[in-house]
């Protein structure tokens, strides 16, 4: 692997996700009720990306995409209980090409792929076999939300350091709250959602990943560095700190989306959905999403005011002028839309997420503040960093494309893509016993272009979506007679798209090109006379 | 992973693999001229299938197929240069958990992930990094071929102590002849192949690793045991020892298949094969065709004569009632027909092998000598030794079906497969650059039904052979008009096929199946008021 010359490298990157951010509670991607300046200031200072797509709206798949620059498909990690293989190389083992590491505070969702390393007889305490199971990262502090901190977390003695006693100070602070009685609740039942929780904003998760950030950058002075700054909220459970717990009123939490039963012709998956699983039976009650929203907001408000401090803290240290900055989260939240709560299916609201990148280049200078409407990935993001490093974007592994042709304006070296591709593996819920299905044959693929959403299951009928004529996807046409030779289309670019994976991943195209027709220099002579 | 019930399990199996024979080079495959009764008596014993595919016709993505039960698209091994990732479970790993092993007695092309397991900090010299570099074989006697014998093998002191002298006894002898004007000249020239080896039979490549087969399967007496046994012939070079070299005549040759140039619609890969690949030049030349064939005839009566011997042998030490045989090969050879020489592309004479299994279990007394027609490929044979050795056939992972049911005429648990598939990259070839198209575009997917003969090519217009009305396949009929839904049909299978390959390979389905809606009881609590 070799550096390729670019006119300015970011000496810095800043990679920020959010988690369960949905695109539209953004101000600058439109929120009229939710006013997120940080966030549109960072839009300010480079490309908002308006097409953005994740290619698995769940967790781990999702994130697996964003740390490999591989699909779902590719990397293997199917879903929040599937370990990333150890087989595959992420953002921190490309960066280590460089003599760069990737430090983590906050969630990942790597699933330890521990089988795997006992396998192949790797101590899971050696260096390599930490590296390995965390995919990547270097672990400053590690925090995948929604369960109390662990080992690898200071957030628990933190919290108790800052007077919070207990056990479990996480379970009895932070998703907990006084209810109207003077009872202890829990943050996990939605009906808390609208009580404060018993923790100080500036010792809430997200005000401590924000703190390690701002320590890290002061530790490291000019010294080039990649910080993967995660968030885990606004994920459930939906409990926020004062003031964010008050801060929207059921009144501010905007339509719910919702087909006419009577001509939506919903999809068996969605059918399975909304009737099997727990989240999207409670979210089918208005009176349920209107008291859960509000909070959903407030934490979202709460991570851009601390990314405020983050931003004021980068410019104080002069790191804005040589920080690549990516801001975006793994994927969306229905919040009830559709009669759905949670992720997974591939409505807008769960598939599509905000991506914001700063390019500090020069280069980049005519594209600050512009919106970027052609269709990008969360496989994007890996050879975007790289290329912004200098480094080689290991094509023969990453199925992503490097974004920065886009942030500097310039014309990308293939026609840019049409088509964005997401993909969902339900064999771990409940919907695959409502449709009676076995493990192997629980997967759906989405292929979306500007005007349509194609999504083909595996066993049951498509669903089709005419983002036209119907952007809020309030008809599925996927048996609509009229529309047949648009589902073969769509089908035709998802097949296509299956065979353009990667499948040698082991050798470089360089390595291709030296020993091509290469069997005479091994004197290796067949059909000589 | 569990032990299932069988009738009756195979205490042993013996998988014995050919390099290069053509399905059609076998008397029971319909040969009228090369008589084979060894693989007959075989055939008589078991089950002789007759639509045997391999996942490719290159010797290391089809063999790495038979080897880990998957296609190449998900092994991800896909030419000769590319190695078998350490990620990937083979045979011998998975017969690990019955506390069985799998010894190796002759080729495998295994192509070692030295950077793999560097990359994972393994020692090579370690017993697991030896096994993963090996494929998982237990290496007894490990030897490619053509080139001369290396470290893990005994051939070239075996040799010597049989008075080959030279530093490289197999070049010197084995591969060697002396030519009418009494000059040593190579085998490797193919104007040589009708003269003598000037090695003994006895002491050539197909007795050697015969010897070492009849030596293992003495030592181990009443232990099970699995063993493979691979031969190097009859690939190139072409050249046999006494008596087999002069066995056939070049009228014993047959016809040279070929399509009317005015009529074939040579697709552009094979235009590109036949032109920018010198075996392919050399074989358009019938002289040339004429002149290597009688050999390539001897070399396989010479393996035929030695599994006579290796079959009286198991008959002797009694394993004939209690041993699982498969008996196949990694590919054909085009030898001229088509104007091409040795593999790659998909004529029959290429994808098709001859297969065999003789079942010990007196449950498969009824097939014996019967020949089966179902479409059988390469990735079945994993999971048929699985099951006749009482393994669970791990299909979270494994691509191929056990041949058991076929074999014991029982009805398959699921409709059997009415599709074949086969796969090519020819990124390393010459035909690359003669179709100027870049490392990553050179995939080609076969999909064979009983009647057609469908590729699709990355780039290039598809292929489209009617075995019904054209079984040589004469005329390619990849752009006739009056077959367009022919070929969206079997485009529409290649596409249902890539959807089937096996993405979440590192969780079971048991365990899915134990942790279905699993996230309340780790006291995840989403959407409860």
């Amino acid at each position: 692997m070799t550096t390729v010359p670019s006119p300015a490298r970011a000496r810095n990157v800043l990679f920020i996700m959010c988690d369960q951010l949905r695109w539209d509670y953004v101000s600058c991607y439109g929120n009229k009720v939710l006013h997120t300046p940080n966030i549109d200031a960072l839009a300010r200072r480079g490309v908002r990306f308006d097409s953005a797509f994740v290619q698995s709206a769940v967790c781990v798949p999702s994130r697996m995409s964003f740390y490999t620059g591989r699909y779902v498909s590719s990397h293997g990690a199917t879903w929040n209980y599937v370990p990333l293989s150890v087989s595959q190389v992420t953002l921190g083992e490309h960066l280590s090409r460089g003599g760069r590491d990737v430090t983590l505070a906050g969630k990942t969702h790597v699933i330890p792929d521990r089988a795997g390393l006992a396998r192949l007889g790797i101590d899971p305490d050696s260096n390599p076999g930490r590296l390995l199971l965390g995919g990547g990262f270097h672990q400053l502090d590690r925090y995948d939300g929604h369960a109390p901190p662990g080992a690898e977390s200071g957030y628990a003695d933190y919290l108790r350091n800052n007077g919070y006693e207990g056990a479990d100070p996480w379970s009895e602070h932070v998703v907990s709250a006084i209810d109207e009685e003077g009872q202890q609740v829990s943050g996990w039942h939605s009906r808390n959602a609208h009580l404060p929780a018993r923790v100080r904003d500036e010792h809430s998760e997200t005000a401590y990943m924000t703190d390690r950030a701002i320590d890290f950058m002061r530790a490291k002075g000019d010294q080039p560095w990649t910080l993967h700054l995660s968030y885990i909220k606004p994920h459930w459970p939906l409990m926020a700190p004062a003031p964010y717990h008050a801060m929207y009123r059921e009144s501010d939490t905007g339509a719910i989306i919702q087909g006419d039963p009577r001509t939506e012709n919903a999809h068996p998956i969605v059918q399975a959905y909304r009737a099997a699983h727990e989240d999207c039976v409670s979210h089918q009650s208005e009176a349920f999403v209107r008291h859960v929203r509000p909070t959903y907001m407030g934490l979202i408000k709460q991570v851009d005011d601390h990314l405020g401090r983050l931003f004021a803290e980068l410019q104080r240290l002069g790191r804005m002028d040589d920080t690549l900055i990516v801001f975006t989260s793994d994927h969306g939240d229905h919040l009830g839309d559709h009669g759905l709560g949670e992720k997974e299916l591939f409505y807008e609201q769960a598939v599509r997420v905000p991506l914001i990148v700063v390019d500090p280049s020069a280069a980049a200078d005519a594209t600050r503040g512009t919106v970027e409407r052609r269709l990008v990935e969360a496989v994007d993001i890996v050879p975007t960093i790289l290329e912004a490093t200098g480094l080689d974007t290991a094509p023969h592994l990453v199925e992503g494309r490097s974004l920065l042709p886009l942030l500097r304006g310039e014309e990308p070296p293939q026609a840019w893509r049409d088509c964005a591709f997401s993909e969902l593996d339900y064999a771990f819920r409940g919907a695959r016993n409502y449709l009676k299905r076995s493990p192997g044959e629980c997967y759906a693929w989405m292929a979306r272009t500007e005007r349509w959403k194609y999504v083909h299951h595996q066993g049951l009928r498509p669903q089709l979506f005419d983002l036209a004529s119907d952007p809020l996807e309030l008809v599925d046409r996927g048996g609509d007679p009229a529309l047949g030779a648009v589902r073969s289309e769509m089908k035709d670019r998802l097949s296509e798209w299956l065979m353009r994976l990667k499948r040698r991943t082991n050798v470089t195209h360089d390595l291709i090109e030296q020993r091509t027709e290469y069997h005479r220099h091994v004197d290796i002579l067949i059909g000589v006379w």
